[in-house]
């Protein structure tokens, strides 16, 4: 319990709830790095495909990002009205539930809870891939590395919402402030070789650009955008009034993400920044070169975006416990998951988590890669049924305030996400996409097996008829021994404590001179003869099986009465001892799982040099 | 049931054991492949460190290979001694226990145990990797194969003594008639350039030699000894009258391996045979290769010298069993090795013996040729301890027939073990012998803790006041609920067919709602008043602690009496749906171990359709 403290801090009360809860500028540094973190690959992500059409077709990362963030404020404008509709948090998964049904929101659901986990190890294994090239010694050491930060997050987060915030709020702010200093250090800085964005374009050069590398030039920048929903799953970690902090975090998040990502693609055009798939260097640092120099902003820059793909991760640890206690509260997901622990938080949310993705970073030995095209795919299936609802909710609402302009935005944002969706598909079917399209419906059919047993369980356990009352029945208590000794006598007393119709104590013997060892010890004891000693002889050197036999017998000459059986079971002080003991209680109670009107009372005979005294 | 009885047949009675044991000629099959494999390897370590001082040294392999089959029949006399002296079994470490004190029985059995272990290990890997020189496509699989050949020869232990006799006697006894032909054609072949045993030696050369490579040869020479032992610990698997078919069976295990031995150091030495630590081919084939060609004989000889190297592994399945049965009587040993299965062996001694074997293959990749040296140190160490025993026994006996012969063969034959020991040690130190010198005496240490524990608990429950009787007091039932259903009316009926002085039905509370929740059912099903409901709110969320606080209040209250807590418990068809349920009985059965006067009952509670129906 010290230890507990000591790592987790001092339990919270229930009804403490506010000092697990955020305001709006801690609640972002939590739930926006993983949005902002996409920045450092954003804009890279353009250019590397439309390098692929040469160096002419890169005027089109203007309006690509264009439409991104225009993409990103029909997110920001949607997601805004949905947490004003669910102040529980939940976003995809309980508008897509209430409003398209329940396969939907699971769909949703099961989406977001695959690419949660993906982002903590892809998160975790990128922040330490970059330190380790930084100290090529740390280089045998990565998986362990890994696995120590997710543990470590696991902890931090383990321990609240706050203390996670207040860690992981440096490494965003002074993110957001580099990047956003540097787009208006590059659009001001005064370039002659500076590249003008009227600048003439040769019409045949952009025209031979095939349309399909534009879609996934497009498709492949607006994974800058994933990350702008977590926001919406996670609304009850803001202090009340939390539909009011959410929803302006959120504006804040779009407003910082577009800017700092349409203004990152600005200036990468700008001073012709060509990068390929096998750059070694990113958009931003080179722009930090380009801008500043190679000096002291370069390296801070790039230790920064290190960080903050690392702290990216965090945003997953706020998210998929939120989401998944509200699963579990419509019993799609287990119970367990509604559980708050010590620190008000959804504790077995966050240990899952973290223990899924240490896992997936072991597994794929720190290096996951190929786990990336996963992504985007998750998460856009999201938006396309969040967005989608949300225009079929408001079409069902005639009076809704601003429900045209919802309608339009649902429509024209949903079909804009289902493109990335099947783009991404189409482009990375090979490299790991058709993982997803097996996995999520694989998950939906979980969830729902989940559900299926939830309500079976409570069908069957629930009172119908409350005239039917718990009655004493005859019982007969069963006392398994193995010699007569102090334990038999702690069990026998218990038992006859029970007031048993009928109390017998069995022996099973192995050999004829073990029955008749047992038998003239317990004529020593001379007990009262209402209690008498069976003895069994095993011819086959089983006792489970002898018993068992035994207590079947009684049960179907008892119907409808008890059967106790009480068994005592040796307690050692080290777990090795463990290993010179036979464990008859443990094994009966197993065996004797699945029978009717019997049950186990296990006797535990703690050896204690104190008890032993008193005799 | 049905898939135990296909794999290890039908079991046996307790009273049948004669079909669980074996004759001379069966029992040798089982009990000599460990001795007599030792011929394939025996012959040529002696070459291999004598020609470290050239082929003139090779003439020191006659002598030594003499003082060899002395030291064999040494202990062929000595082993028939203990054998005579103890019909039981158990060999160097009974006589050891008796003769010199349970420290050097301990030695001897440590030893013994480690040496059976490695054997497996070494001889099945050894097996395997001769099959894939010659199937190179097997490669990648090499650990596999391995743990499957371990699991099987386990299986077929299980199965019983005289099944793995069937199995395993043709391959023994082929080999023993090729090696011998081998030899007699040998020794009788006409050959020209074959080399007179009494040439005329060049003295300055021989005398060159260091006595410290001699040493070195007698001792890597010596291993064709190990093996030799187990007899003596496998006497109960002989029909009766089993000393005697013991007796003869260790006789001709002296014969075959004494002749087999020093035949192929005669044979070697006169067809010129030279072979390094770096050699391909073995002695065994160079002689095939010389005395009958490159034909059909080579090639069995090569193939059965492999499968009698994996069936070496067969003995030690026999030899660890039985001696753990023995020191496990002794309480050294945890009791289960003393366990007879369904087939009448001793079913964990083999099990376990299989397990650790696989393991050692896994962990050391099937690559065990750093384990070698270990070995014949142990059994030299129990050779050694045995010797000794039985000279000091026969100096104690007086009246003892053949009393003088026995105490030289004794002491002669222990101080020749004993050099073979600390030459061992001495010259493979560094190659792993140091773990045999931390090894044995921890294990001894171990087993020694095993019997204090044995003894202190037999000691702690062992009634000392027969007139103190079990006697039956004031019991107060509670039952923990989660809510009002039908798990909760089960658990009543057992809790009321108790007759407890005081029954209280308990629950935590996580919020007030669920309180007047449960309040409200409970009201609903007006039970009796002396029923009465507590429900205790939970400020921090855990269920366990206020209950445990709760059934702590009552135990004090009680004093003397006793607590059961009556618990039901959810009982799943698929082992995935434990997930779904918080095993609430199970952890406050694991918290509860250790208080005294508080006992659990689990209500197990089958999802059930049937039962459902009938209510």
């Amino acid at each position: 319990m010290q230890w507990r403290k000591m790592v987790l801090g001092q339990p919270l009360k229930t009804r403490d709830v506010e000092s697990g809860q955020v305001g709006v500028w801690e609640g972002l540094s939590i739930l926006a790095p993983d949005a902002l973190s996409s920045v450092a690959y954003g804009t890279q992500e353009i250019i590397i495909v439309l390098m692929m059409a040469g160096t002419a077709a890169l005027w089109y990362s203007l309006p690509i990002s264009a439409i991104i963030v225009l993409l990103l404020s029909f997110l920001v404008i949607g997601y805004r009205q949905i947490i004003a509709a669910y102040p529980g948090g939940g976003g995809a998964y309980v508008i897509g539930r209430d409003t398209i049904g329940p396969n939907a929101g699971l769909m949703a659901g099961a989406a977001l809870m695959v690419d949660y986990t993906l982002t903590v190890a892809v998160s975790v294994t990128a922040g330490v891939a970059a330190l380790v090239s930084a100290f090529p010694f740390l280089l045998p050491w990565s998986v362990p590395l890994c696995v120590v930060v997710v543990l470590f997050m696991t902890v931090v987060n383990l321990r609240g919402v706050r203390e996670s915030a207040r860690l992981f709020a440096p490494p965003t702010y002074i993110f957001i402030v580099m990047v956003l200093s540097m787009v208006v250090a590059g659009l001001l800085k005064h370039d002659p070789t500076a590249q003008p964005f009227h600048q003439d374009i040769d019409p045949i050069g952009l025209a031979a650009v095939a349309p399909m590398l534009l879609l996934r030039a497009f498709s492949s920048g607006s994974s800058a955008l994933t990350g702008v929903e977590a926001i919406s799953n996670g609304v009850p970690i803001f202090l009340q009034p939390g539909v009011r902090r959410a929803r302006t975090a959120l504006m804040l998040l779009g407003l910082f993400l577009g800017s700092m990502f349409l203004g990152t693609s600005l200036i990468a055009y700008r001073f012709h920044i060509h990068v390929t798939a096998t750059s070694k260097v990113t958009v931003l640092q080179l722009l930090a070169n380009d801008i500043f120099g190679h000096g002291i902003f370069f390296y801070v820059l790039s230790f920064i975006t290190m960080s903050i793909l690392a702290v990216a991760a965090n945003t997953s640890f706020a998210g998929f416990p939120q989401l998944a206690s509200v699963m579990a509260r419509d019993q799609w997901m287990p119970r367990m998951f509604m559980a708050r622990g010590d620190r008000l938080v959804y504790q077995n949310g966050i240990v899952v988590l973290g223990t899924v993705a240490a896992i997936l970073v072991i597994v794929f030995n720190a290096n996951t890669d190929s786990l990336i095209p996963l992504y985007a795919v998750g998460v856009y299936m999201s938006f396309t049924i969040a967005l989608i609802s949300l225009a079929k909710k408001r079409l069902s609402e005639p009076h809704a305030p601003g429900r045209g302009a919802t309608v339009v935005v649902g429509i024209f944002g949903g079909i804009l996400t289902a493109t990335v969706v099947v783009i991404s598909i189409i482009a990375k079917f090979t490299h790991g996409a058709y993982m997803v399209v097996i996995a999520i419906p694989l998950i939906v059919l979980g969830l729902r097996a989940i559900r299926r047993h939830y309500q079976a369980v409570t069908e069957m356990i629930q009172i119908q008829h409350f005239e039917i009352k718990p009655v004493a029945s005859r019982l007969v208590v069963i006392v398994p021994v193995a010699s007569v000794n102090k334990m038999t006598r702690e069990s026998l007393s218990y038992a006859l404590s029970m007031n048993p119709d009928e109390l017998v104590v069995l022996h099973v013997a192995i050999s004829p001179e073990q029955a008749a060892q047992i038998q003239e010890r317990w004529n020593k004891w001379d007990l009262d003869r209402r209690i008498k000693l069976v003895v069994i002889q095993s011819q086959y050197r089983s006792v489970i099986r002898p018993l068992v036999r035994y207590i079947d017998h009684f049960r179907n000459l008892l119907h409808p009465g008890k059967v106790v059986v009480v068994i005592p079971e040796m307690v050692v002080d080290r777990f090795w001892k463990n290993l010179l003991h036979n464990h008859m209680a443990m094994t009966l109670q197993a065996v004797l799982l699945f029978r009717r009107q019997v049950v186990v009372t296990v006797v535990p005979f703690k050896l204690d040099p104190e008890q032993i005294k008193t005799d």
